[in-house]
């Protein structure tokens, strides 16, 4: 890539379309970044805080361009690739940003008929439990994992593009199977948020909850920040990972069983050993972490 | 309570009863603080860091002491009791820092035999994922809640007693029914450690275990913080808190089998409803939190 030479639109200018578009640009390697939203708000918004160059309120008028990311909710993937599939040219590369990569391949092939073979499906494992583009920031990705999840027809070339897009960004790239990343997702990222949303929605329907909540100490607003992220992105990502997140729920729902077996019988033995082998894992991966403290700052 | 005047005894020099060693130290009104624990190098150890005064290895051997605060694992206090009931006089005020109060007094009744009108059941919610002398420091109680559960033959004396020394820590006192205390508790404290245990048990079966951790995102580790707690004190706890905890673990279920049906069917409105409405009382506990900051900083 040479300097200045990139056109990119970015559609759906929140948290993640946000700070790509902020990082991208400081990187200097963008001709131009046109936002696109349904909202004047948010591109007005966008526009003000410097993040995009060009506002556009359709998907389908956005002219030439590199690359188009799909940074939208889940859910909205297909319509927006509908939206585009007509006015694209053939030299662009489509990207998208969802957490559920075998929904917008599935997508891809039903919806960019022809240009499937330039769609790059992509996961930046980032964000925060804040949401809209005021909470993007240029930093979001540094140091962060980008998992790319090329399908059989997906391009070298369009490949390398996603990749050298994303690296710019300060993030590290990891390719996975579809099916493979849409399995461990469901395990370290999505069964996680159902297992906090349930918490905190068990306690929210306790008659005294209000109550309960100041008796709950400092550990559990951390054990539950993440019951605090967007619901709509939460229902998207659970709905289009539907097969593998229920999978990992129900396994998931047998652990929890067998503390419930033990506890009752009074099983000190294999609760002990539940505790302890969960507590040597938890920090294995922190002193790994530590080790690449690029990795996850 | 008059300067220097108070001599007391800690059963259990850990991360609490060595923070409160400190605590009522810096206030310079104790006389003296005597540690008692089955280790010489945590005897040592207290001594080195200026923690007690004087180092004890048998209960038994107190002489005469006007607090003796029981602070090991919660299913070692009967013998302690036990231990320490012969030598009693009848000036001494005996407490605990246990996480289950019904327990701990049903074990007063049996074992402080003529004394469990002077035995008053406490519960200071603080804590880290660390433990030991090592770990303890003077602020840990500092804004934090400790909840008295008096039993029906508690005397008024010996509450204020425990009362007027966890004050001096900086704490706050709450005074709850001890079934009620064990209920709350298990929903908002022994309930998330077994799901943050479970959670992490379960990846860390998975055939793929390494892998999982490295894709795992900041937001793993805030989650499963509590899942790096001491096995030793969560099975005690666990098993302490035995039948309110099974009662809190099956709600649990149910809240997680309610999410998995609407994953299933793809029932969008109702993780909707789940997810938003988790987030706003989550939100709400922030808030007040926020308002009264001397409660949890």
């Amino acid at each position: 890539m040479s300097a200045k030479s990139l056109k990119i639109a970015v559609i759906g200018v929140g948290l993640i379309g946000g700070s790509l578009a902020r990082a991208l640009k400081r990187q200097g390697i963008t001709e131009k970044i046109i936002g696109v939203a349904r909202k004047t708000q948010t591109l007005d918004k966008a526009m003000e805080l410097g993040v995009i160059d060009q506002a556009e309120m359709d998907p389908a008028n956005l002219g030439e361009v590199d690359i188009i990311v799909i940074a939208t909710p889940m859910r909205t993937i297909p319509s927006m690739m509908q939206a585009i599939a007509s006015g694209l040219s053939d030299q662009t590369v489509i990207t998208d940003v969802g957490s559920a990569k075998r929904y917008v391949v599935d997508a891809a092939f039903e919806h960019l008929k022809g240009h499937e073979h330039r769609f790059v499906p992509a996961h930046p494992i980032a964000g925060t439990e804040k949401s809209g583009v005021e909470a993007s920031f240029v930093e979001l990705f540094q140091g962060r994992n980008v998992i790319l999840t090329p399908h059989q027809s997906t391009t070298q070339s369009a490949l390398n593009q996603v990749r050298d897009m994303w690296l710019a960004t300060g993030a590290s790239i990891l390719n996975m199977d579809v099916d493979e990343h849409d399995k461990a997702l469901a395990a370290t990222s999505h069964l996680p948020h159902m297992v906090a949303y349930a918490l905190v929605h068990l306690l929210c329907k306790n008659s005294r909850s209000e109550e309960l909540l100041g008796l709950a100490a400092g550990g559990f607003y951390d054990f539950t920040r993440i019951a605090s992220s967007d619901p709509t992105m939460w229902v998207d990502i659970s709905l289009t990972n539907r097969k593998f997140l229920v999978e990992s729920l129900v396994q998931y729902r047998n652990e929890l069983s067998e503390i419930v077996d033990a506890v009752e019988s009074g099983d000190a033995d294999t609760l002990y050993r539940v505790f302890s082998e969960a507590k040597r894992y938890r920090e294995l991966g922190l002193r790994n972490k530590n080790d690449h403290p690029q990795e996850d700052p």
